[in-house]
């Protein structure tokens, strides 16, 4: 089986989780303030922006990881489902995080479930990286090397969102914090994944 | 007319029903006790995750049965979009089955029509493999002997439902597990379709 | 240009319309008689139903169409996006049409408004017809003579609903009956669009 | 890398913000007067069709840019999720424009948040035409004089609405207007862009 319609499910629902972020941006009824009320709710802008940048990262690297996907196997059909379970329900914690951000005792668990729905989405995506390594017929031989960088560096973001969680048991604050701290290096980092993130003539989806 | 346009529909479509089911995972409001309030909800998750797996496999049964499509009729684009019809509903019932799975007299009739939902998509689901059975001209020759094991198979899983719905009278929440298991059994059984879920070069879409 | 990203965009389109059908299926908070309350909603499974039908057909004669153009310009990208304005509004009138199909004066609106919206949505696409009729470089030379079949189809589909609407001012339900029965209609005559239904292996898309 | 993917993700993210528009019209619950309740809704109704037709618009414009684009690089990937995460955020300064239009004081601030979305969706846009003029080898050789002239009909649209924020502060329903008067204006003015909106067929997407 080819990977394009596994493609064009990752794109579609990828898109979705994306846009769907914005149903939880909040609409004041009925205010007499509109402007307070607006900026009075900067956490949501955050969270919106912050949510809004990994998941696009983690597409950007995903779209990367299977430009060199030759052909797919139902096993990595169903690695590749997990991951994307785990993107649709980004939505969810993210609009946990705006709500309770400034809330003294709610803003913990709101900031680890984030974190820990992160962590999650890292661990998925680098099994997703490890099975196509153990598996190198599936992926174009020029692209094989990048597999193991591309396993370290998912594992590395996921397991940053660890100290994420811990933190967020002293200040939650600094757990969001460092949750955007994490989009912002793997956004800013491109060398990770060597000969897969340069585009080429050859690779063609 | 090739089949290029229907799998568009039917991979967003699918992308569609997997993301819409965050919306219905609750976000409590004013809460106090965030982390209590968070796992008093635990109906939601085993539904969203249930669900997701459903029809997640449904899609990777789907994709496999497609693959082997050549090209299509007016027929059974009809037949592709009752099909969609009953994947597209399937929030309804899962947020009908989180919010009612522990009240006493209404777990019962969200029991019946989660699992009901569930036997209408496997019948259409077979009512598919059937058609593409019942006309060779519409798929590949090497993957005819597959159809009557795809009808089989679908006609099996949707049929298993008639189960869930019987013990929903009994007992909602064993109604609900065979749900589940349902899910857990197609999803490790995999060698249902022969000649279709093995990836091949030559299959391409 | 070709043709390949509008028909993302109308497949998208489509499904997402589809979808969000399922999000004004109404979920009984706190209900005490879940299954008597789930069986008095039942002009929302109705209307569900007949949009769900009606959209569907719409893109199954939209896709027939569209497998027959070769390229697009500027003037048709315009009229396919109003035809898509039309399609994407089709779950707001069909959420007033299942909330007020009951209500003795505010049925009346609903059902002008449902039947209003379908017919825009005949005259959209059957200007998309119309377009190509006359541009008959975009199109395929051998489908050429379908599309005044087309123009004809679409404009007696749209203007069937006024029918629908004048019927509403003296009975409501019937006019919702009249809606239901021109998408039975749709689906049941396949005649009407010779060389473009009928699948055939040159026209791949 | 080919830009295939990253049409996709386009695609499916305009869809679904074009379709997302309409869970903002407002459905009224219990209405006695439904015909009097929709008709005094109208602004939902103009901002409905005044988003729809920007983002459309902005929606042809793009995919004429993308029809030009050989492959894509990281960076070039980066600007697109930025200009897609405006594009995804309109639904909520549209149905709050649609709230507040008509209400003394806080119709300022709707229309000032309204025209800085779309000031930003115009500078995001106008930066892509700008990144792909400067890489040349990103793009096709024949529409390279395309988009100098992209770059300044994407600032000139965005930079318009500088003008609309500042009228708001005059007259917030003047400001609507320029915003519908820009959405109409690129509408209608079509030559701006040489060579990439008239079709070809050696432009296959």
């Amino acid at each position: 089986m080819g990977p394009g319609r596994l493609k064009a499910l990752i794109d579609g629902l990828f898109a979705i989780a994306l846009t769907l972020l914005v149903l939880d941006l909040p609409k004041p009824l009925f205010s007499h303030h509109l402007t307070h009320d607006l900026l009075h709710q900067w956490p949501s802008y955050v969270a919106y922006l912050v949510s809004f940048a990994t998941i696009g990262i983690i597409w950007i690297e995903h779209h990367a990881m299977m430009s060199a996907v030759r052909r797919i196997d139902r096993r990595f059909l169903e690695i590749s489902l997990l991951f994307l379970l785990v993107v649709s329900v980004v939505p969810w914690p993210t609009a946990l995080a705006a709500q309770y951000a400034r809330e003294a005792g709610e803003a913990r668990p709101a900031a680890v479930l984030y974190a820990a729905t992160m962590l999650c989405m890292g661990l998925a995506f680098a099994w997703s990286w490890h099975y196509l390594d153990r598996h190198p017929d599936l992926i174009e031989a020029t692209a094989a090397p990048a597999f193991p960088v591309g396993v370290r560096r998912a594992l590395l973001g996921g397991l940053a969102y660890l100290v994420a969680i811990a933190v967020a048991f002293a200040s939650p604050l600094a757990s969001f914090g460092i949750d955007a701290a994490i989009a912002a290096y793997f956004a800013l980092s491109r060398s990770g994944v060597p000969g897969l993130l340069i585009g080429s003539d050859t690779v063609v989806d």
